[in-house]
């Protein structure tokens, strides 16, 4: 059969602005060079995306970027990009929260739609942006925030619209899980592993964010805020990092069949209540989790109709992200054109509750720092039993190479039991006169 | 800060047509009845799906769905089902490529949008229905048709539509999936895998399209389609499927560190022909796509912008189609209100080009069924060698439990080359007298 392919009659040509020119900018400009065309074919010749303004801080500064930006393009007045008339879109890549804030929601307010990578100000800000997005019902597209190249918003927001989410289980934050993975598979220290992930530019000058679990903890909000619809705030998540994780933590878990994951965890209660917390845990071997390597991230999620669910992919980086707003950039250009028909707005729900850490349960893996004498491991057992907290085993010195050290470490493992009552339980173990610093817990996850 | 709802203004109440009522019909009005409110929270009241008339051919039989359906609903008329006003968009769920056919380019031309689950039809006869649907401006959904819950389809059309997508590699079917898994852990034989996965309701009373591979062919033209733009003409693909598989293969897979696994691959390749094959292949063990079990799907994606991907869940089964579904419904209600701004249609490319399976080249697994007698690896060796075919290993008899028995099974695997040189090859071989049948062969497969 001949097909016949009618002439274009319609092309929404649209102007973007870029606030930002640095590794994900040049990606975004780098993919339109390479695929514009492609694009514009694949929208039968809807939509043609081309770059009209860029704001950077020094125009002069050398582009790594595969053709060459003319001059004129370059301001340094975000005011002047937001107003300019060839600007449809503003894409939001500068980071931070306070100037990012500004931009965006300037241009929400002069109608242009915002596409925006910035996991950090849309959840500690996102309560104020979204309500100015329905005030002016003008979208904010966020794909590029939550996990790089994979689709999980764009998934959760329009392919699971007709489930209720159980529960999602994510490794997001790729230098935590490349600086975990180095520590299993070479035996390298937190901090070697942390220096040979900067020197290959997996983890920034500074990983403070990446490393103390916050990077993934705000992902870990925006997913959640999707899910179940209702603002989220931040001072009411359990996040602890990866810095406390030793080489011993890690050699315990692989005796045990288990690795240690950087993991955001989200599950919603049968009352409606929202669990979500990011800390190291132990993931066992035979879950798919397990096999998410280096820089890659994966999400888990169990949908009430679509079942279990993973999605891997690249997490970071320039193209990867350049790919998801790039695709933010194509729904932004339909979004235009149909002004009201959009996707509803964040939140939709008014009600909601974060469940209170202390009331999540998982099973344990507690690291105490003792000063070896007799009596020791009676003592913590006692105080566990104590507060009805079942004892799984025990392994002591963890390292067995100087039996007469007087500083070991000693481990326990913990059965399920909530989170408050552990809390409750180690504080008293603390307060013993052979306990030198604070316990370190890792929760051994049953996933899905 | 407190938020502030406006009062919802807009409501568009979609009526839905269900043409079909099986697992898959019954799954959507559960779904809608489960978590209807929800969806229309999610659209911030804008979307409201609801069930207006299902097509069935025995209105009294019982149906089991969590709520009772109203007998008034019921017509066994299709042109009655399109024709009603209460119908804005049509759901296919019937089947089949002759009345699904009629179904859908009625209900286009009478301007409805459709959701159809029917990959068999969009494969043979896509090319006329995606002309009408260009046509009448009316777009056709089928995220259900590929991969059931996974959303592959969207992920394909949105979330990569800046990508040149360089390959897929894909397990989407769940019941050759089960068929296989089960001769390798159990190891069962064909006939008795598929008697228990049809015992279980994961094959059909009539698996010949799941076990010949060209179910999952249909899904992977219609990727391709999606990926490349062109239309594709099935008698150009190569397919194979799993009889073929003999718990021998399976064995000498797993000695080598492979699985077998029915793999739809589909590859660009530089001068811009597309290679799209569907057969039993061996997949390394450390491959992602070793460890998809029992009946559960996974497509891997790698893009020039996103990198690689891996997406992963149920292919199949009532709810997971249902819940891809239901996200076309929402689609397809704000598609109604956009006339002109929805996706571009299928095929965008008037261009393209299937290689032709003889031009695709990978390593090859050859079991020949030969009479034993002297001579032979050297006569099968010299033929191979006269075709310029290495030889990486042999192995005979793959059973050594007789001796002397006189009809053997024979393994040969080979380095990379073209199949059609293979197939030169082999075409000699069986006009030796000590082979008794057809050689079978699997691909042994270098993924990303």
């Amino acid at each position: 059969m001949a097909l016949t392919f009618p002439a274009v009659t319609t092309r929404s040509s649209l102007g973007i602005g870029l606030a930002g020119f640095g590794t994900v900018g040049s990606g975004v400009w780098n993919a339109l060079e390479r695929n514009g065309d492609l694009i514009t074919g694949r929208t039968g010749g809807d939509v043609c995306l081309h770059v009209s303004r860029i704001l950077v801080r020094d125009p002069a500064k050398a582009r790594a970027t595969t053709s060459e930006v003319p001059g004129e393009m370059f301001t340094t007045d975000w005011k002047a990009l937001v107003a300019d008339p060839k600007v449809d879109v503003v894409v939001e890549l500068i980071g931070g929260t306070t100037d990012a804030f500004d931009i965006v929601a300037a241009a929400l307010r002069a109608g242009k739609p915002v596409v925006t990578g910035n996991k950090a100000l849309l959840a500690e800000r996102g309560v104020e942006l979204f309500q100015i997005s329905r005030e002016t019902d003008t979208p904010i597209h966020f794909e590029a925030a939550v996990a790089g190249g994979i689709p999980i918003i764009r998934t959760v927001q329009d392919s699971f619209i007709g489930n209720r989410i159980h529960s999602f289980s994510g490794i997001i934050n790729g230098t935590s899980n490349y600086i975990l993975g180095r520590m299993t598979d070479a035996g390298l220290s937190f901090e070697d592993a942390l220096g040979e992930a900067q020197s290959l530019g997996y983890a920034e000058a500074d990983p403070t964010l990446d490393v103390n679990g916050w990077d993934a903890a705000h992902k870990a909000i925006l997913l959640a805020t999707l899910a179940y619809g209702f603002a989220i705030d931040p001072s009411l998540i359990h996040v602890s990092g990866i810095e406390q994780v030793k080489p011993a933590d890690i050699q315990f878990a692989k005796r045990l069949g288990y690795v240690v994951k950087l993991l955001a965890v989200i599950r919603e209660h049968e009352d409606g209540t929202v669990e979500l917390r990011v800390q190291p845990s132990f993931v066992a071997n035979t879950n798919i989790l397990a096999s998410v390597h280096g820089v890659f991230n994966a999400v888990a999620v169990n949908g009430d109709t679509a079942g279990e669910s993973l999605f891997y992919g690249r997490g970071a980086g320039q193209d990867p992200t350049a790919s998801s707003v790039v695709a933010d950039l194509v729904e932004a250009a339909r979004s235009l054109r149909r002004s009201g028909s959009h996707r509803g707005f964040l939140p939709y729900s008014d009600s909601g509750r974060i469940l209170p850490v202390g009331e999540t349960s998982t099973a344990y893996y507690v690291r105490f720092d003792v000063t070896d004498r007799p009596g020791v491991i009676a003592e913590i057992a006692k105080i566990l039993a104590d507060h009805r907290i079942g004892i799984s085993g025990t392994h002591s010195p963890v390292n067995p190479s100087d039996p007469d050290a007087d500083f070991v470490d000693m481990v326990f493992l913990l059965h399920t039991c909530p989170f408050g009552k552990l809390q409750a339980a180690l504080e008293e173990v603390s307060a013993l006169d052979c306990i030198n610093s604070e316990p370190v817990v890792f929760r051994i996850e049953s996933l899905g």
